[in-house]
This record gives C-alpha cells, structure tokens and sequence, in this order.
C-alpha cells in the first residue's frame, strides 16, 4: 500500500511489485500477466496506472509488447557462455568447436552457418593485428550460431592472410579440430585479450539475429596472441542481452 | 553512389557512410554533424532520407539527440574497466580501492559516496552466498561512483552479516585497506565467479546515473570466494554501455 513515505510514482509501485513476482518465479516465463482490471483493484490503483507499469515492464525487456493479446513474461533462460575457459587448449573435443560443445553442454542444440571472405582489415581489427589497413589483407570466416534453431549470435574471427593462406581456416564450411583450428596449424593462442562494449544492434544486426525492439547487445572483441606473441586472431562476436549471460571465472590469489 | 546490387535502403547507405567517418574520426566526439541540407547534396538523397539517418545513428547512440542545436558526435571515451586483474591482492596501494586506484591511472578523477544498510538479501545475492533469504541478513556497501564529477557506475557490495559484524566494512564512509577490506579481516578473495548481463537500465538506474535514451547497461555480479571457498561476498555493479569498456586478459595456454 502507498504510503506518506514512499517516494515512487504509483505506476512505479505496480512495476516493482510485478518485477519482484518475475524475480521469485510467481510469475514464470510464458504466464499471462494478470488482465488490467485486476492489477487495478489488487493495488489500488487506477487501469491507466498499471498500463504504465506494464509498458515500463515492457521497456526493461521483462514483458512481452502482446498487441491483441495479453502480455505474457519473457523467457529470461540464457545461455551462460564461459568466456574464461571458452577456448582453452583442454576445451576442444574432435569434432566440435568451442561454442558448439558449450551449447551442447547445456542440452541445447547448436548450428552454425559458416562464410569466407578475404577483406581489407576494418581499422579496429588492422589495429589488433599490427597490420597496415591500406595495404594488408586478412581472411574473415563469418559465421551465423543458432541454438534451437534460433539465431543466437554472430561471430566473426579476422586472420591475418599470411597464417591463413592454403590452410583449413579458408575452408567456408563448419571445420574443427583437437585444440582449435589455429592449433593444427601451429598457431595456439596462448593469451587473450577480451573487450566488450554494450550497446544497442544496428539495424543490419537487428534484422540478422531476429532482436525484439529494445534489445541491447554485447559486441565481444578477443584478440588472441600466438605463443610467440603474435596476434593471430580478433574475433568479434555480437551477443544479444537477452539470450545470453557472460561468464568469467578468475584466479585472484 | 547506389548501385543496383545494393540491396540497402537510401538512408541506411548515408548512416553506413557517416558512421564509417565517425569510427575513422573524421567527424570527432563533440563535432557537428554538417546540416541536413548539405549531407542531403553530398549524397544525392532527400532531406527526409538524412533524417532517418540520423535518426537512426542516434538510437545507436553515436550522435545526441540535438534538439533544437546540431546533431553533435558523442563522446566515445570510454573507461576501460580491467577486471580480470580489477582486485587480485597485488593490484590494491594502501590508500585508494581497487577501482579508485584504474581511474586514477588512465588520467581522470575518482570519487565515490558510500552507504551502508542491512538488509534481508534479494534472491540472487542469497543462493550466491549460501543464506537463507527468510532468515539472514546481509550488509549492503552501496556506492555512486564518479569519473570526473560524472556519475559512471553503481556498485552494491552484500557481505554475510557474520563476516562483517565489528569491521569496517560496516563503517559508512568510503575505506580501504591494503590489499583490500576483505583481506585486511582475513577473508581474501582467492576466486571471483563473474556474471554480465546485457539490459536495458530500470528507470530508477537511468535517474541516479543520468542515462540518455538507448543507453543500455552492463548488469556485472561478482561473486567472490575465499580460500575455503566460502563464498564471503557478491558485488553487483551496473556500468553504462556508453561508458565502459569490460576487458579481460586471460592465460589460454
């Protein structure tokens, strides 16, 4: 009930108290969420009111927008993507990538489309590559993941041309081997360096990857350096906030 | 020019162009976009295609919304936020936090307010340190913190209530210890377990952060344990996409 003391506007009362029933599980994903009448009388409160809060459920990515029919509770089950063993040497199996064998791990089902091009380096990627962007080539396989069949992410890896040249890395097609691609060619990445920027999609990702309006991403930039020290890869994944979490787990001792 | 293999609409081509000078700086943080009249000439397209473009490079948050001025660029300068070696025990001087301490050394200037409350934890922060969210208390660090007099991210430190009774991480004020608080009671975190999720902010978040329109956030929880592995404490920060940059460096040999 409103009290004297409580600050928040009325629509912002209905919408804490609906968040904290989508946080519990009172309201699980794919419920319908309770018609406006109800809500109206539960919290004392005007229909115009809870149409308030519930846009504002909608804005956080909580509800969906339900034109015509009832708004019912977004699936919040992402996939919880472990960055920070994601492609260690261990972490291959024969005939799986990295990302495939996570998704399998979570008993979902991966799918990836795979297409090759050689391109002149975008300059944040010539960059990380100590290549010169007027005049270096690299090879970029772009790919499209799917999990259950819904487009879940893009992931594009950059290498620089002379590494890649006439080995299975130009291969436009799904290819994997034990300890990665680059390790059956002699160039292991030993370290890597992770950056990640949130932001809203284009519109090209947007269309690519099937986002609801109001869905942010993560653009994930690892640039992985051979045991030399040589950069050798930079791969540029854009991850939708809504299908997925990142996870990182460090040794601080 | 457009060219009939092109399948982009006439104003994505004029937001694609302005967008490749924005990331070569050629238009730089704080510059005018040229009128309307002159992109519209330059391109060979109508003024109501200029505006949709950018109108849609500003819902990207790459120009601010200009109203009644000039569309300007927007300031991309984002911190970089080092969080695989953000609290390891050697990172921390005896007289600035772990955070303090990375603003203070890309340049710009730390300031944090500090409140401190107890509290029966939220669900998430309970299943992470093993309490039960009916019967245990958790002690609440809560900061604002500041880059530059610019409010830059929140960060909401949960310790159990029986590791932080009698310390100072009970005390209201901004402390820090060498090697950090926990390590100065003999709690030092030896693992972090961190969890990203990418969302739209709540408008609660938006007002305490003054957040423009489509500026999503980076939901960052770090759950910490020590050398039993008890897990002493959760820290959930929120960092606004258009001011961070999260990076991780990782040993992947």
């Amino acid at each position: 009930m409103p009290t004297g003391s409580d600050s928040r506007a009325l629509y912002e009362r209905v919408a804490d108290a609906l968040r904290t029933s989508i946080e519990r599980g009172e309201l699980a994903p794919g419920d319908t969420v309770p018609p406006e009448q109800e809500l109206a009388e539960t919290h004392g409160v005007s229909r115009q009111t809870v149409r308030q809060a519930l846009q504002q459920l909608t804005n956080e990515g909580l509800l969906s927008s339900g034109r015509g029919r009832g708004r019912t509770v977004r699936s919040q089950t992402r996939l919880r993507w472990h960055l920070s063993h994601f492609e260690n040497q261990s972490n291959h199996s024969a005939d799986a990538d990295a990302w495939a064998t996570e998704v399998q791990e979570q008993g979902r089902v991966p799918l990836q489309e795979v297409s090759v091009a050689l391109e002149i380096p975008p300059p944040a990627v010539a960059e990380r590559l100590n290549l010169d962007a007027e005049q270096d080539i690299v090879v970029v396989r772009r790919r499209v993941r799917y999990v259950d069949d819904v487009p879940f992410q893009t992931a594009d890896s950059y290498f620089p041309e002379d590494i890649a040249r006439g080995t299975p890395l130009m291969q436009p097609k799904d290819v994997s081997a034990p300890g990665g691609l680059l390790a059956s060619i002699g160039r292991a990445q030993t370290r890597l360096v992770d950056e990640i920027q949130i932001r809203m999609p284009t519109k090209d990702e947007s269309a690519r990857l099937g986002l609801p309006a109001g869905t942010p991403v993560a653009e994930h930039m690892r640039t992985g350096y051979d045991a030399e020290g040589r950069p050798v890869r930079v791969m540029i994944t854009v991850a939708p906030g809504d299908r997925h979490t990142l996870v990182y787990e460090l040794d601080a001792s």
